[in-house]
């Protein structure tokens, strides 16, 4: 579980995280410059602490229940510029420079596959 | 509680669909052209049949626990133009053309005011 880990985050972030009942918050991932969404992911108060004092984006895995530094072992790492939070503070956007693919599929972004409504 | 109303929903969407607990889908909702991410809602089954059959982002608000037609009270509606499910079918991307504000404190965006981190 990811809140049993103690975290240096800033108390004043901290403060202002609403997280589901798992401790989370939801990240989205979008691409400096182009503004492409890459991927959405988890963080946790610690995942949040080492994204912003690392500027390698981390992440809460939930289904490996551990920290997942983006791009450790496929190489595609994301370099963080920005990091906001939303108005109720259970969003947050990350704005990174992406190596290579975002996907674990091999695709630019996690979105790039199934399109289910395409208005033009 | 979302998951007690039938929906709809096209059956072979709702098979690739990979819901929390309480039946939802994290959206992340962004502007046409610009690539602005302007906020980040949640729905349900009935939510995303209502936004792909209506072309009005519909939302399950989860502090009213009610289906929720952006801007049906403030005017600021979303026309939706494009629906993306992610790989593995647990967040999608709505992409809209945004009527005035997304944000209820009347910014641009959710995330235009809380700055964690601006590397440049």
């Amino acid at each position: 579980m990811p809140r049993v880990v103690e975290s240096a985050l800033d108390a004043g972030i901290a403060a202002r995280l609403k997280r589901t009942p798992d401790g989370l918050v939801c990240a989205v991932v979008q691409q400096r410059g182009t503004g492409e969404v890459l991927m959405v992911a988890w963080m946790d108060d610690e995942a949040l602490h080492r994204t912003l004092t690392t500027g390698r984006a981390t992440y809460w895995s939930r289904s490996r229940e551990e920290y997942w530094v983006k791009g450790a072992t496929s190489g595609n790492v994301q370099h963080v510029h920005e990091v906001r939070l939303d108005c109720d503070g259970d969003a947050l956007l990350v704005v990174v420079d992406q190596t290579g693919a975002a996907c674990h599929t091999g695709t630019r972004t996690c979105f790039d596959t199934d399109v289910l409504l395409a208005a033009g």
